[in-house]
């Protein structure tokens, strides 16, 4: 076993143990750990901004764009941010403890499923610091101990923030040792830390789809996964036209470079000759980029032509793919194929039209006559998420406190035998 | 891609599309599909055993013991009890559907988190053909398309099976790719089938060690795994020493070759000399060599010497490691270390020690007053299994039609944007 691997195994370890202490841990203590946590953030604001100037100063080094320098950046207002982020998460429930259900047996078998902590989360992330606080913070509240590995370029501030982390976490009288950040930036490090399945009991990636797919790749412990998001607006002849524009504008433009915005518009033939040319208007209005099928082009002036890959493709970008599709069900039949399974949006007044594509569409999150952009975990009601997951296994969309966890059966009996 | 590889992916192909139509399927059709299986199967009874028996011949060349080939045989009696396992399935509620949570946000939007099939199920079992029916009749009742690959003892009757099971599908209208059995014996299938990510939602093995190490390495896709069980008996000092005795007797004794079965007794130290004569007597009446450590050795006549891997074992027969410990804290500390996190039990009426076993041991199952033999589908409520999972991502312990499903967000508006 060379160094770093010794080292990867000793903060695997490390982790676990603090996990096993974790997991009593009162839901005051780890609220206390959240306040201290947003009154060190404040008090050190000067001495965090110094360390990230150190960051900033080297990004030219690491080719960082003007755009990933500005989320690197760390001010007075982000880092106000931080800490009112991790005052918030205070006010969720504690979601260790909970009873999930129960039943008693024919043999008087007390049985409950509890809620546990799911143990040992290794967190691997990209550039912003403010995820250092957030990540850390809902592991924390779960009962899981937490190994932080940042991106290069953020270096000097996670080290800062980390330090002030596990001095809060001394402070409550928690282990110091359930937040700890990866002290070396050698990409070999992350390979030995995804073999860890005794010690380790998930990993989250969040970043790049190259990232993901190498840690889905290497990790011998289940992943969180966090692939593209190819969301569609469907708009049925059932539709409230206003509606309808509201909806594909918003779920288009409200932020491009997420992976809950619409890249994709699919609209009913039966209204596609009266909805798509003022539709069309207030898209490029908004200086989006139309990419159309043989039906939509002539009805979108100054669109151009969609190539099959076009409907398979996450822009990220003010681009969106057109199609006129007959019916609800081949809009159903098209989101199933061409779309990422994350968010797909239908507008319609129309009853059966709504249910079957609520009951037919295969996303973590079908709206009906709302925007694509509220799939996330805050919107939906779980509060603060780590991620959110493109698989159905264990956790599908917004990943928060509950997605953090497991749970145990607990039986109580009284001398029963089989 | 040869020939291997395009039947491979024809398969898992037709699996998609018989999972989305098995999405939408009434209970009614999928418990029609059921109580035809049975039907089926009663009617079937001399072919089943026909087909059975060119397993048998073939037996010896696979070199089966005769417990293997006694668990490989159909005779009318196990068929009677396949078909009457089906119409228990039938009996169980239908997972799909149910609202799992739901909330009206402040905006008005209704977010709702409704039970959904996880799509396509790759199983890969062993020898016993009673598994070919009810892994099919779990998956299909949860809306999930099934992929089976039997082992090759069993292939006649595996293939007899199918045929019923598809013929049934037809009868009730819905697919027959909805159940497809693997139709060769190539090792090398398996590989591919365990490459397609993209169409196979979850691989569940079911069988030894070394299938399920395989399977965890090579797929693409979550695993359910199902390790080691070495599961503890603790009997405190608040104990009643008769339903100790019961309850260590009747973990160890009443069938060894399972998951479930004790394999390590450990005793309080306040009550070893009490005890341990007294459980020694009853267990070596069993049976049961024992093998103890330094402190329990003198306290049981005719016991030998444990090794420090001996508390690492799982010995799936007559064999039981007894160790004493200093009190309730140091028995967890040592199940924590030493245990699979499976199944282990408490003997004693002090409520402050049941409290500290149930909160602080890492377990699918933690009992208190009853045999660790209760950790099973049927025992613990959930009704037919397909597994017990030994991981805490996803489904942790005994995985029934629940823990076969996914969910996803439906969330209805009037227009919201973000």
């Amino acid at each position: 076993m060379n160094d770093l691997e010794t080292y990867v195994r000793q903060v695997s370890r490390d982790a676990r143990t603090a996990s096993q202490l974790l997991t009593t841990a009162s839901g005051a203590t780890k609220n206390a750990w959240l306040k201290r946590t947003a009154e060190l953030l404040r008090a050190r604001q000067s001495q965090l901004i110094d360390a990230n100037q150190q960051d900033i100063t080297r990004a030219d080094e690491f080719g960082l764009s003007a755009a990933m320098i500005d989320r690197l950046r760390l001010t007075p207002e982000r880092i106000e941010a931080i800490a009112a982020a991790a005052e918030e998460i205070v006010m969720l429930a504690d979601p260790i403890g909970e009873v999930i259900d129960s039943s008693v047996r024919p043999n008087g078998l007390n049985v409950r499923r509890i809620r546990v902590p799911m143990g040992v989360v290794f967190f691997i992330y990209e550039s912003r610091p403010n995820v250092t606080v957030d990540a850390a913070a809902l592991c924390v509240k779960s009962g899981n101990a937490v190994i932080l590995r940042g991106g290069k370029e953020a270096f000097h501030s996670n080290h800062a923030l980390h330090a002030l982390l596990t001095e809060a976490l001394t402070d409550v009288g928690l282990p110091p040792t359930a937040v700890q950040l990866v002290n070396t930036t050698d990409r070999d490090a992350v390979g030995y830390f995804l073999a860890q399945s005794g010690l380790i009991d998930v990993a989250i990636p969040r970043g790049g789809k190259s990232l993901i797919e190498r840690v889905s790749a290497e990790a011998t412990m289940p992943v969180i996964k966090h692939f593209d998001g190819i969301c569609h607006v469907y708009v049925d002849r059932g539709a409230d036209f206003d509606m309808g524009e509201r909806i594909i504008v918003n779920s288009k433009c409200q932020r491009t470079g997420v992976c809950n915005t619409a890249e994709s518009l699919l609209v009913d033939a039966a209204i596609a000759d009266r909805f798509l040319p003022r539709v069309s208007k207030a898209l490029q209005e908004q200086g989006v980029e139309l990419r159309c099928c043989e039906r939509s082009q002539p009805l979108m002036p100054g669109s151009i032509r969609a190539t099959e890959q076009d409907f398979a493709t996450e822009y990220l970008d003010l681009i969106l793919s057109v199609k006129v599709v007959d019916d609800v069900h081949a809009a159903i039949d098209h989101i199933n194929k061409y779309g990422s399974h994350h968010t797909d949006s239908i507008v319609s007044n129309d009853l059966p039209a709504t249910e079957a594509f609520c009951a037919r569409v295969d996303s973590a999150a079908v709206m009906v006559n709302a925007s694509t952009r509220f799939n996330d975990g805050n919107e939906l009601g779980l509060g603060a998420e780590i991620g959110i997951s493109t698989d159905k296994f264990h956790a599908r969309g917004p990943c928060g406190l509950r997605e953090l966890t497991s749970y145990k059966f607990v039986v109580h009996g009284n001398g029963q035998l089989k």
